[in-house]
């Protein structure tokens, strides 16, 4: 456990780099809890509330000027302060699992080792305005060019235009793949690694058994 | 000084609760070295830039959910960090003098004594993301219900509705007033006082006798 953080055993968060294949395993999670009868909210960040999507669509709309690596990290806090308080504590409180596209790791990755700002910054606002860390926190790890393919394959089929993050380079992007490995070196109790190379349903699958394990440990 | 923080003899700010004529002291301090032959470089926070204004139309719109007090901080800072990197470094390192509508003293008195934020933190973002702080701060005092007359009079006159901030209680109000003086209290060389109580010429003329003591300081 992170010091000065409160470990929450009913947030699990899903992280990975684009096209590790992360909403088809937040669903197969969600479907998993709802199965047993649980209450389960899904949430993403950026994200999750309406300020905090106002907050999304600022950092990723690519027809203003960069955001300074400060200014995008100070803007993915901003939105999680608003997150965590309108929507994951209330969900906890009231009893209910809350599975998340991304979360504080995903800051570390990109604005840490990828933009390169302090770390020590990073977990003084994690301390200052997040304040909980996830129990389990999965974690799917895929190399760069194969990513690129599968987003490449929705893009071709979804017609969207890239945004602001996924314009970004090769080299970017093998930081963040870095930065999410090395997260998990430094947290192995809560963060587990998938290998996100086989098809979705094996990653769902490799998913399901990773929350089995942790919820027997707890029991 | 504060410690971290490097002073930029050429930055000046003008800070001051709703109504205390804070845009005619700005024209005043901008005409005044414009006729020197300087270039003057106006501007605001929240704001200044693109991204900037679009994080101010955020924290101003009544449209979506309240921002909690530490998303309402992240915001200003992140708009700030904006500034400080397009705006105020360019122009200072140019030679240009630059004359700020609010700056970091605000979110001392608005986010920190106002919303009870902790001042060490403010202090910690301030020190990460700003780096610099103005060579003359001009703190233009007024009583809150003679500030809200003011605003009163220009609303009707305007016929704008009242953004998030101004919707504030008069608590609210002088708990940033007590801010901004506590402000002042603590930093006397770099914050001078002027009552904002009379007409806006008046005010202006004290600020011009403030900037040119402080340039005489200097010289």
């Amino acid at each position: 456990m992170s010091a000065g953080l409160q470990r929450q055993p009913r947030l699990l968060t899903i992280e990975g780099g684009e096209g590790a294949g992360k909403s088809t395993v937040l669903r197969a999670l969600r479907d998993a809890l709802e199965a047993e009868g649980f209450e389960v909210v899904c949430t993403r960040e950026p994200g999750g509330t309406p300020l905090a999507e106002r907050i999304r669509a600022l950092l990723l709309d690519p027809s203003h000027e960069p955001a300074a690596p400060e200014t995008e990290l100070l803007l993915m806090f901003a939105a999680r302060a608003q997150h965590v308080r309108e929507v994951v504590l209330p969900a906890l409180q009231r009893g209910a699992w809350v599975v998340s596209d991304r979360f504080t790791d995903s800051s570390y990755a990109y604005q840490g080792a990828a933009r390169g700002l302090d770390p020590a910054f990073i977990a003084e606002l994690e301390r200052r305005v997040v304040g909980i860390e996830p129990g389990l926190t999965l974690l799917l790890d895929l190399g760069v060019a194969h990513g690129r393919e599968r987003t490449r394959g929705r893009d071709l089929l979804g017609g969207s235009s890239p945004d602001r993050i996924e314009r970004e380079s090769d080299e970017f992007f093998e930081s963040v793949r870095a930065g999410f490995l090395q997260r998990a070196a430094q947290h192995p109790q809560r963060i587990r690694v998938l290998d996100a190379s086989p098809d979705a349903n094996q990653v769902a699958a490799s998913a399901l058994a990773a929350l089995a394990t942790y919820r027997e440990a707890r029991a």
